[in-house]
């Protein structure tokens, strides 16, 4: 972390000391002006912020939050196909957040950082008169071909890594990103796009859709994986389960899409195997029943964000 | 920049725009989980946010406040010899911020990113209920040999690249990062290390001394060079000019160290090849006037982190 004031300089040398974990491919680490790391010729990068008052509460324990702010990179990684490398970290800390609290919340993105195989090369901490925000980029190590957005072509099968919905019971704090599976699909000349799901899965494949063209969809709503928690959600809001299977956000499953076969084995999960619609080559999206019955569906999203 | 919401999938569309510059090392840009950027085998990262409220107040210029999130991490760059490549940046815009301030902001960014010749690749767009904070990621190429706090030796001289102190009178807002100085240094051999001044010549050179091993040095304080805006900081406050040139901080010039002779020509001007000082073995800093007294420097900086 650059060293700014000397209450952050002693910080920085307990961060350095944290978040050290011997990665042979950190040239100069925690402490300079900027950390320099190994790369290979192609590297993902991307960065999300996590506020107070937006993507947790104040009363979200400070392990999670961290852990939180560090998935949902590592989870748009997994989208891309990339490997986790490197995270660079910026802390806003208010004053409600004593020592305990600071280092707990270090403590789950080191703890977060570990689980991806990624190691933190540096960042800044700052004091703020607002709530508390950790800002992570990620970087990571692109595949030979990345998974986008914009690759999808009409026919192709759509899928989920797994069930969805219900995820403010507490599954947006605690979601893991699927970095094993998104790296095995860039291997697999079929997949042909993914997204991360984290505005709801209806909003996010209008985005994939629109990314490719313009295209549209038909999903097959009554294979679609629903959560326990999406199923207690519904009981609580009177809504039908997928109501929250399609809108609740912050999933952080891969969306993501199949031209012909994947290869047996993988990370890849039965159920993830079965296709949860199609892509059509005319706009909009419409959801299928097994009876056959289709309605056009509203595309509803987390709007956490602008 | 990532997609979430609807409302910001309509403004990254309109930032894929603005800040498209066909850069070819750019395979994917904004708008997908992540961007894929061209990178050598060694690259620089780092980050550090401008807040507001800490780091610039409500009444500047929405512009400067994007230059300055953007410069303040070249700067970092600089000072390890790196050649600034991509940008993802992170916004947290608060209710006050109107959709012009907001352009102006973005165009801030950009402009600033154009000068530094490089690209904003990605990042993210959030609402927050706080303060208005841009927080910028910056990848650079890394030099063969990058320059480093840490490697100051006893009898290294040291230098810095301009004027200091008094930057709250409006160069905090606009100064220029050294990258061409910087990226020079980083070729010459005589060049043993070096550090953005970001908090004040005197922490930041404690810093580099106590990254070294726990060095000491002398400052020639009359051969230091002082702004026209600190000779008006310090009429108004009643201290001693040198006081702001060495506690001020945001400079953003690049203290420096020097063994043996640079070589004649590159970007530094004729007064940053003077010395202000030299590295000693024995800890701690003095300053040394023209008649030769010395009295030991209290090491200050500009607390506006932790």
């Amino acid at each position: 972390m650059e060293s700014e004031g000397r209450g952050e300089r002693r910080l920085t040398s307990s961060l350095a000391r944290k978040f050290e974990r011997g990665d042979e491919k950190v040239v100069v680490g925690i402490g300079d002006d900027g950390a320099v790391v190994q790369t290979t010729s192609r590297t993902v990068v991307t960065c999300d912020p996590v506020v107070e008052g937006v993507h947790f509460t104040r009363s979200a324990p400070p392990n999670l939050v961290g852990r939180k702010a560090v998935n949902r990179n590592l989870s748009d990684l997994a989208a891309m196909g990339a490997r986790p490398t490197f995270l660079v970290v910026s802390v806003l800390l208010p004053g409600w957040l004593d020592s305990a609290g600071r280092e707990r919340l270090f403590r789950g993105v080191r703890d977060a950082a570990r689980a991806g195989n990624c190691t933190v090369v540096g960042g800044d901490v700052a004091r703020t008169p607002g709530p508390l925000v950790v800002t992570v980029t990620a970087l990571g190590e692109a595949p030979r071909r990345p998974l986008c957005r914009s690759g999808l072509r009409a026919g192709d099968a759509l899928h989920v890594s797994g069930p969805l919905g219900g995820s403010a019971l507490g599954h947006h704090l605690r979601f893991k990103p699927r970095n094993e599976l998104g790296c095995w699909l860039a291997t697999q000349k079929a997949a042909t796009a993914a997204i991360d799901i984290s505005d709801g899965l209806s909003i996010d494949l209008a985005t994939m859709l629109e990314a490719s063209g313009g295209l549209g969809a038909i999903l097959d709503v009554d294979s679609l994986p629903i959560t326990a928690a999406a199923r207690r959600a519904a009981q609580a809001s009177g809504r039908d389960p997928l109501s929250h299977a399609l809108g609740d956000g912050e999933d952080h499953e891969l969306l993501f899409a199949v031209r012909g076969s994947l290869a047996a084995g993988g990370p890849l999960g039965s159920r993830a195997r079965r296709p949860v619609g199609q892509v059509t080559a005319a706009p909009g999206i419409e959801l299928r029943r097994r009876d056959g019955s289709r309605a056009p569906c509203t595309v509803v999203g987390y709007q956490h964000d602008v």
